[in-house]
C-alpha cells in the first residue's frame, strides 16, 4: 500500500469514529470546500447542507450511527484518487424502536491540497435492507 | 477546455452514439478491462456482465434508448480523471405500451491507458421517474 492509499484509509476511518462521536465540526475539516455528495432520488448535496443535516433540528438528541464499511480498491494519481467500498450504516434515531439499516455500494473522489487528502465527490448507493449481501461484494 | 477534458466528452458522445445504434462492440471498446458498473441495489457488474446484458436474450429485439446526459464537471490528475452528471434514460422495449424513464446523478471515473481515456468506474444512481429534476441540477 503506497503512503497516499494509507493516508485516504486512515481518512476514512477518522470520518467514521468523529461521526460516531458527533463531532460535525471534524468530519467537516475532512472535506473539501465544493464537496458534493450523490445519493439516489436526491438532489446534489453540499457542504453546508451536509452540516445542517448532520447537526440536525435544535435541541435534539443525536442518532447513534453504527458503520461498517469495506473498503474495496483506493487508486491515486497525483492529486486525485478514488475509492470504492461496500457500506452498511445502521442509525437507531433517539427513541426508535428499532434501528434503520441500509447498505450498498460507495464510490469516493479525494483531492490533494496542501499536501492533504481531503473528500471530493461522494457517490452514496446505499438501499434499505435487505441489502448486506450487495454491500459485501 | 483541456484537451483530456474535451476528450473524456468525446467519449461519453461515442458512447451515447454506439448505445443508441446497438453497437455493443464500440461501448465495450470504451471501457477497461477491470471496469466496475455500481448501480442502487445491485451487486457490482463487471464488463462481461454488462455484454451480456446489454445483448439480452438471442433473438431478442434491441430496446430503444434516449439518453439526455448533462456534463457537469470533469477534472483531471495524471491518468485519473472523474466526471459528475445529470442523466435521464428512456427505455422502450419492444412491442412495450409505454417506456421506461429514469433520473438521476452519476459519478464516473476514467483512466488514461496508452494515451487514450477509458470508462474504468461508473456510480449510476438513477431512479424511476419523476426525478427529472434531480437530473436537471
Amino acid at each position: 500500500m503506497s503512503r497516499d492509499q494509507a493516508e485516504i484509509r486512515g481518512l476514512v476511518q477518522r470520518w467514521h469514529a468523529a461521526t460516531k462521536a458527533g463531532d460535525i465540526e471534524a468530519v467537516l475539516a475532512l472535506m473539501t470546500d465544493d464537496v458534493v455528495f450523490l445519493t439516489p432520488g436526491r438532489h446534489p448535496m453540499s457542504r453546508s447542507e451536509f452540516a445542517a443535516l448532520s447537526a440536525g433540528p435544535p435541541g435534539a438528541l443525536r442518532p447513534q450511527f453504527d458503520v461498517r464499511q469495506v473498503v474495496r480498491e483506493v487508486e491515486v494519481s497525483g492529486s486525485l484518487a478514488f475509492m470504492r467500498s461496500g457500506l452498511v450504516v445502521v442509525v437507531t434515531p433517539p427513541g426508535a424502536a428499532a434501528p434503520i439499516e441500509r447498505a450498498g455500494q460507495t464510490l469516493t473522489i479525494f483531492r490533494k491540497i496542501d499536501g492533504h487528502w481531503l473528500l471530493a465527490r461522494d457517490a452514496n448507493l446505499l438501499i434499505p435492507r435487505p441489502a448486506s449481501s450487495v454491500a459485501a461484494r
